[in-house]
């Protein structure tokens, strides 16, 4: 017999409300049921639902909402409109990347360890940055736009990124996995919690065994505390593999606090298993 | 018997595969079965999820998504989740308005037809509107910080909140209420289709007998199809009390092609119903 919902034939038909009440049952041929997809999404839904309905800032048009499934649709419905409502408003937004792409009315230009001197303008790192909001105030009345302003320690695509991130939010994928170790040091040196967060989550998701000892030194150099407990914990979690690596000799030579903190991690393990 | 889903009691019971398949029937007592709000939420979220899997740009997440209504939680974390990555990176965008609220950087200063100048950045504007940043162009050169270029026909009230908008995509609802008349002729002589767009729908919203002569002539003023089909819908559906009144003979002694517009209107929909 079909679901009552999206008519697919499943071979674990269950009735829905004897599963929430009463211990799980086959409903006999005839009953209404739901299949297994919809019956453990719709327990789902309704949670998740709740949750929903727990955010101080949900939109008015819930707050008249019908119950049940027809809930679930009205939230689909707000949720996908302020989606759009947002992507419009950050199209706009991000117009400005225009002017430094073409270089309009730049004010300040800033020169990288390598390649040539990048205009762009002071507004937008001012109010992106407190750090260079600071080294702008300084030196705004001095330098002209012609006069560049010297960023030691990074280099001209890493700095294209940054400003790109600056001006847009955002970066092309290829292009932030590229250059997210960089653009995190960066995120630490110019205080901008924003781009560290991002660099973080990127750094996570490309967290494996050959680069897990880079990962965590730059944890250390940028006092991120996320990296390092993830770093730790897939050390811990594949320590034969990468202990017993040449690598971690290496590594080991030159950073004997982390060896300690990486010590540390396996006692805290190995007391949590026996 | 209680509902499958949501367990609330619904004397509209029905079956809902059968309301898909056969013409609908009461199920039986003992039938598993779905309330009314709910079969008929179920019914319009697959449709809704129909057509959001159309859309070509779905997240990945959803191309592997499961059937039925575990689809349907599904799609709504993604939208849960895009939506709040969105207002980070707005968050983050809009931060450049703290540099024009706070004058930090700024380079041109406007004259509105009252008040003082109002100090902004060349790039804010140059990249929200072709007009200004022909302008920008030609005088840029020329006028220094200090020296304000005029902004004749909008006072200095509407001013600040038309370069608030350029400046955050968006203005609250108060302000924009207010403005919204003056904004969407600001939006027509600086070309700013965004703001052209939210101000058609903040008129809209806000259409009513009281205000149709009005909005109709600021349709023809800032070539506005949109509000024009609207104020001539309302005034076709309410002729009796809006061309019985004073303020018509008033508006069509100044306004002629708009009257004439008025009577095709009304002739259409005589045509319509007759």
């Amino acid at each position: 017999m079909p679901c009552l919902v999206c008519g697919s034939s499943d071979t674990t038909y269950m009735n829905l409300h004897h599963t929430f009440f009463y211990p799980p049952q086959i409903s006999s041929p005839g009953a209404g049921s739901l299949c297994s997809s919809c019956k453990d999404g719709s327990k789902k839904l309704m949670d998740f639902l709740q949750e929903l309905d727990k955010n101080p800032e949900k939109p008015p048009l819930v707050t008249f909402r019908p119950k049940g499934l027809s809930s679930a649709l009205c939230w689909l419905k707000v949720l996908k409109e302020k989606g759009d409502l947002s992507n419009e408003r950050l199209g706009f937004l991000e117009e400005i990347s225009f002017a430094f792409e073409n270089r309009i009315h730049t004010d300040i230009s800033l020169k990288p360890d390598d390649g040539p001197a990048i205009f762009a303008h002071k507004a937008v790192l001012a109010s992106r940055s407190p750090i260079f909001k600071t080294i702008l105030e300084a030196d705004g009345c001095k330098a002209p736009p012609t006069e560049a302003i010297s960023l030691p320690g990074i280099s001209s695509q890493e700095f294209k990124s940054l400003l790109s991130f600056l001006y847009r939010g955002t970066l092309p994928d290829e292009e932030f996995r590229k250059h997210a170790h960089a653009l995190l040091v960066a995120s630490d040196k110019y205080d901008i919690p924003f781009l560290r967060k991002k660099c973080e989550l990127q750094i996570l998701g490309n967290l494996e065994s050959s680069n897990v000892f880079e990962v965590l030194k730059l944890s250390q150099n940028c006092s991120s505390e996320t990296l390092k407990k993830n770093a730790l914990e897939a050390i811990v979690m594949h320590h034969e593999e990468i202990l017993s690596s040449k690598e971690y000799v290496e590594f080991g030579h030159s950073n004997p606090d982390l060896v300690m903190e990486i010590s540390w991690a396996l006692s805290k393990k190995l007391s949590n298993t026996t």
